[in-house]
């Protein structure tokens, strides 16, 4: 086990969930697939991937203690069950397995989109089944089984949108299991996670596809020089921008009217920068770059980031 | 020494320029002053900052062999002078050293824009006094002689922008220096250098400090949110946000144009994937995505940065 993980989270003695379900093994599925045995999170832990060369591989990697074939058959008996698939897929997935989830498990997943999962899942849920729906804020620009890792989750955050009503137990429990990765755990409502994601995380996406696809549609500037010239600050862009393009999609798709909104706040900010460009107004340009300092110092603070000067001396 | 920094560039047992002369003494200088003390890139290193509490701290610090009081003082003699303020204080620089530069020295900078710099700095440059204009890509959040460190440029591109008809020897010499730090260098037009920063690193600063604005002026989700969650990708532009306001205030002041040209296409660009969102054309957004990865490979394969999962896990 990695020192950073076991210092932060250690094993457990006795496992939160007797059987674990983890459907589709992705960066993320496979990286709880990984903690959650490392740190005996489980007794057993069960996978599948409608993708048979992607089940093969988990094979060969030993995530979990079986891959089963169908979505369906690796749920039966689970008392807790994760749908690590594309946002737009969980409907579908839900359906699928809807008549083999056992009374009592918890039904989850791990989309970076709630309202539209809640509403997709929900009518597919049986009575007594308790979905807690679940969003790991944490990735890298890697996707499929062996980009992977156990650490992934270690403070970072993972924000639960149990909706009205649901189970304080089973929500509890989805917390403890989230916890147990070395995950901070914080409870909103799905709409409330859409909003806060749309700017913390599906704006600066869509902006940084935005603009590597500018970069590369120039004539003047050469692909070649965009690339070897790319530490100006385009390089943090492209390693946003070389995220899994299928979760993005689905991401966009779902959360239109978050992203939309934040799109206009966004782009009537920017015609106040380019004016000043325009008109040479230093002193609105300065004042501007001036204020954003200060969330920096808080991510910092927060220890979300080590600052800049650190990471590079290191390296 | 580090072990970093003297694999990759030697310490030399003659120096490049027997006396090199530095005008402002932040990340950037304070940085070259490092290396090229640790590296014996020059016989005897002078130092100057209108700045009286940054000429005490540079003492403090032991950058150079000399802090002189004065620019003017500190490029007496100077065989290489390198002006390391922001964009905007250069031609008054050079104005005011210009009587003390002494025939045959070579005047550079380390400005993020060229074209302005070479007509703020040339009526000022004596006959005989070669000016080689310099701009190292490379840099951290942080600012200030503390800052700095002698790796800094270590496999990071310099790029010369000589004005036509500049002298060989100088340009070659120049080179070498930056090259003696563990630079790679590329000789353009200043014309050029200012088209293709404008998209790799003065476009990716507008746009990150606009993005950290707007994120600070929302009413429905609070700035403690906002840097909770930042690590779904809004972390990144935070950091690119945090660069100093003046320099940055500058660069966009002296390369209107590139700039103002970069946004515009940046803009169209931005509206075909707005448009693609309101009516839910999943084609466009997943196409889109899909061919940005390309870009992001280049960058790693050129060794301009690892692979995220590596840094990661190394963390």
């Amino acid at each position: 086990m990695s020192a950073a993980l076991e210092s932060f989270a250690p094993r457990r003695d006795e496992p939160i969930f007797g059987r674990l379900a983890i459907i589709g093994i992705g960066l993320i599925g496979s990286s709880i697939a990984r903690a959650a045995k490392e740190l005996n999170l489980a007794g057993r832990i069960v996978l599948s991937d409608r993708d048979e060369a992607v089940r093969l591989r988990a094979r060969e990697l030993d995530l979990g203690h079986e891959i089963a074939e169908t979505a369906a058959e690796a749920v039966r008996e689970a008392d807790h069950i994760i749908l690590c698939v594309p946002v737009g897929a969980c409907g579908a997935v839900a359906a699928e397995i809807a008549a083999s989830l056992k009374p009592g498990a918890i039904l989850s997943d791990v989309g970076s989109v709630k309202n539209a999962v809640v509403e997709a899942v929900s009518p597919h849920v049986p009575d007594g089944v308790h979905l807690v729906p679940a969003h790991p804020v944490a990735g890298t620009e890697n996707s499929g089984p062996d980009a992977g890792f156990p650490s992934l989750f270690l403070n970072r955050w993972c924000i639960l949108t149990p909706p009205e009503g649901t189970d304080a137990a089973a929500t509890a429990a989805t917390r403890h299991f989230w916890e147990g990765m070395g995950a901070l755990v914080e409870v909103m409502t799905a709409q409330h996670h859409d909003l806060v994601l749309a700017i913390t995380s599906h704006l600066p996406h869509l902006i940084a596809y935005n603009i590597v696809g500018t970069a590369e549609d120039l004539e003047a500037v050469t692909q070649s020089e965009v690339i070897k010239f790319s530490a100006g600050g385009f390089r943090d862009f492209t390693r946003i921008a070389a995220s899994d393009p299928t979760m993005w999609r689905d991401v966009f798709l779902h959360n239109k009217d978050a992203v939309l909104e934040m799109l206009g706040r966004f782009s009537e900010d920017l015609s106040i920068l380019t004016r000043a460009i325009r008109f040479g107004d230093g002193e609105t340009l300065h004042k501007h770059f001036t204020r954003t300092r200060a969330i920096r110092r808080g991510i910092i603070a927060l220890g979300q980031e080590k600052p800049e000067t650190e990471k590079l001396r290191k390296s």
